[in-house]
């Protein structure tokens, strides 16, 4: 990212290794809807000569001097959130915001992200995990930002067994939301969308119903189904501002709100008044930024590992070469009707 | 209440009493603010010659067949929310909301209130409980409704030791909430109010610095006061719906919101999207009506027992005789000054 | 169960239902370990002329005047748990403790069970649930034990997202508990058992390792293959007061065992002081028996109804016939090999 | 320490102050229960020449080149628990078992303590908390164990509002038990001890209730006083293994014991099996060693700010000057009757 809508090569020095850190350089690397929206819409502002991409997984060729588990050689995924982990948000739980709201997110908002030939990764120890033998990075890669994002839905929902969920969006972290929903013990799952690859994918991984805006309000097909009592959970992982609004109204009393979209524009999302139960509905609304770091990516690679999420689904374009993440990112940009994920594997 | 606007005594038969019910006749009530809600405002719909009243201290004069553990005779506290215990709702957790959002608030809402000679207790054994001997009847009419109502925020705000709290409103409930989150364990509370005995009695209660509206906005002197960084949970009390902006701005990521108010008016509750993290700021709103039932009122009123909360503060006029309740219920409209809540003793 | 040691038919008066209360007739019953426990151990002390069985689907044929969901004719799934909803317990969120320590527990306990032609159900509303079109009723009486028990042990002990997961034991409570634990987003889990049967469909269920106690001491196997750092969680399904030191030496700090096993016999169980960090290891052991009730027995049927678990892997045993329900039970009792659960389906 | 049975001043270098660490000299000090077990009982293995001690308020005097928040001449609080914050323990909300169980304590244990001219901190950033102006040191270095240990119990037995509470011991942690119970909620307190200095300060602290053993069996007094229903919750703050089955007799099911003691020997802790509920009574075991670290110290530190917990009353002997630690010590060794805790206080 060279500016705001401009985008190309830049060369710029290794980076420095701090004595609890670690430069990687790439394996595999995926670009994210957010790094269109960083650059295209500028959502987080302006930024300059910022190298891009958040999604990786890579091998270690540099440690400081107090990193214990990792050294030069060994192949990592690194999670998009990178948190601080001695601050005080981290003791408090809430490590993705050390520092600042949304602090641990420092790739490609604070400093330069992935696709470079060399990155930075602060607190080595904290925040890198060995890449289980057998996976395939290109698959592991998900574990960034899509797994971790997608199934932090259903943790903040608070999915239990038999609940009904709706997810609304079925694009990767959407796919990866329902996914998740049926690993914490969702029975049925209404996943909105109309995108017929994307349908499919979201059948494969456990949808039960799909749901199309274009047969009428989301809300209302959600009611209809459900004898006017709605879902026990939804989880949001796509739409505007006004997409809480259709939540609310399809959920039940008792019932939770899991946000993992990133609303980029508009200034206030609405709550209707009387479906929220005039203020005491129990209608809770959650919505947070993944969880990164190390035990997360560990945990994570552990249900590919055991096969009890299988990514490779959502990686419809396959790239070879470092050069070809110009190309995956402007893919990412057009999204052609077939597009879910498009994923650069690099051999040095 | 005759209809809306218009408030008159009615002659009504004795309700009938079913197999788990009771019949009682009031000790000691309180007329609350959404009395008012009803009749002037219409908040809940056109109700006609409909008795009001849901804070009530009462003696049992009849009990249902299946009524186990209740008999003529006993003095008795009675919560404004009296659940369907075997309701779907109850058995998830949710008994306020069983059959229906709110369906557990049945005085003055579904059937007749308090405010009769006689009134009607649906499922005894589940909803009402012992009066403590010693406890004087009208400190725990309190426990209908305005302490639950007001613990309850520090429980959806999820207060933990050492935590900074606002809480937004100092009426009646929102002292309660300062009161119940001193009794979780807050350190600073910080108290939004202007009227001088509120502020005087939420001192006594523990707030431990006043927020006067009138010195600006709310949030904003929040923020200056912590430097920057704004409070680990809110507790709303009070205000319309635009008082959840003002909420979210000043909570901390990871913080969490509990609305123990009831939206009157208004189409929209606002989440400010910036601050809220563009959706992922870990900043959980819930908001909840007040839990109800038997095993509520005896845990709180174990609170009085021991001496934990004092409700005699809240309790600025008293008032003996069945009829002076039209009185007191005049007060709660026209709120002078120096009110905070009435009660009315009877001796039968 | 005519007593202790000994068993038979005998003649007894129809139930009488009260007016919260359902007669119902079997339409599928399945004998527990427990009814074996109950007659040739004298488990729960001395019985006599008691009808035994709690696992049962069945048809409604009387309902009490209270009862507004259910009517003559409709097919139900009959929780072995069967609350008093309006209890304190209940209130509390421990149904199945209502009245006394495991007062939910009623059939084949304080009054006669469900192998009988027709059979007496407390609060017919909140404790039965229609059973869902196309659920075969054999599948589905899984659900009135060996479902919401073996869930129950990863509810217990609060299995979250990658975690690695001991399941020990795998008769049919213990292969719940496996599919319960894939089921909650657990990766690896280790099945502890050694019939040849047992651990086939524990694998189909999602074991990824099996560990049996011929190889050597369990706790130990354990500390072996996960690097000498133990699981995360632990669920008991089987063994005796002595399985508890295994579960804490094999378990994280900071980790939780979920007991659902039926301790029979022994004064004590033991907690290993070292290993359970002489006080100070956060290993939480929790234990409980299964939730009943309707809510719990409608989400867990709707688990049956998407697939997303598969009970009818545990029917080795299939009769028809009320005739053959003493069959049923006696291979219960002799436990040959290849039995994980027998059923008995009931045309009228 | 010299050694087991063996202490005496020793002269050592002053230790080496990491990037990320700090070196700092006492302000305050006290010697605790676990320093005497130490010593005398050789509880944690044999030790040589190590410094004992870890309650501590301090100055500091040097700090890494990594530390961002603290500086030479600040004036903190140090708390007992030091984690590493980056370890996966720490990640997975139990920073306390950082690298090994009960693996945070590192000061008299893996290191030297704060007995010493200096000592070292590790992770400063992460592990130290400013003292708040006004804070006596004394009352404040109460915050390093006693606070964080006696209020942890309450977390670990989810004390709610208007539980009843039994606190087993009422030693100084035992004493913050009882403040921490109140502080979350409790309404009866059951405190059980015999010491008439800390019966005087357990009342103050908000204890109903004292129970001495010298009146008989201590579960059958709280059974006796509660209508044979027993407590809501349990803390373990004294006693030796046995304790643990006093705790489940006097446990109602669905209730929690919360243990805070350091169990010095025996090899096992008891669970009584019939009072357990066979396995599945819902009363959950939980144990654990305090959380540490600099927002715990910064929360707590807020508690004693705004007044809502008051250390001094458990401060029996004050002494003053650096060369007074060992007088403290062996009083704490010979533990008089009117000794709660001994403090000391050091000007440089």
């Amino acid at each position: 990212m060279l500016g705001i809508g401009k985008t190309g090569w830049i060369e710029k020095e290794r980076p420095n290794c701090g004595p609890m850190d670690a430069i990687c350089r790439p394996i595999a690397v995926a670009p994210c809807t957010s790094d269109i929206h960083t650059v295209w819409e500028g959502a987080i502002g302006e930024r300059s000569d910022m190298i891009l991409g958040h999604e990786a997984v890579g091998e270690v060729v540099e440690v400081g001097n107090l990193v214990k588990d990792f050294k030069p050689g060994d192949r990592v995924i690194i999670p998009a959130i990178t948190p601080d982990w001695n601050s005080v948000a981290a003791q408090g739980g809430f490590a993705m915001h050390s520092g600042v709201m949304l602090g641990g997110w420092k790739f490609s908002n604070f400093k330069d992200g992935v696709f470079g030939e060399f990155f930075h990764v602060n607190d080595a120890d904290g925040n890198l995990a060995l890449l289980p033998d057998g996976l395939d990075p290109a698959a592991a890669c998900m574990l960034s930002d899509m797994v971790p994002t997608g199934l932090h839905g259903s943790e903040l929902a608070k999915v239990e067994y038999g609940d009904t969920v709706c997810v609304i969006g079925i694009g990767p972290v959407g796919l990866m939301g329902v996914a998740g929903a049926v690993l914490k013990g969702a029975s049925h799952v209404y996943a909105v969308g109309s995108r017929p690859d994307c349908v499919k994918i979201a059948k494969e991984y456990g949808a039960t119903d799909i749901i199309n805006y274009k047969n009428g309000d989301i809300a209302q097909q959600i009611l209809d189904q459900t004898n006017g009592i709605g879902v026990d959970k939804v989880i949001i992982a796509g739409g505007g501002c006004e997409i809480l609004e259709t939540a609310i109204k399809m959920l039940k009393p008792g019932g939770c709100i899991g946000n993992v979209n990133y609303f980029g524009d508009g200034e206030y999302l609405n709550i209707p008044r009387a479906e929220w139960g005039v203020g005491m509905g129990h209608k809770t609304i959650a919505g947070g930024l993944m969880p990164g770091g190390r035990l997360r990516m560990e945990k994570l690679a552990s249900l590919l590992v055991t096969g009890r999420i299988d990514t490779s689904k959502l990686l419809t374009h396959r790239f070879k070469g470092f050069d070809k993440i110009e190309e995956a990112l402007m893919l990412m940009k057009d999204k052609p009707k077939d597009l879910i994920k498009p994923v650069v594997t690099i051999d040095w």
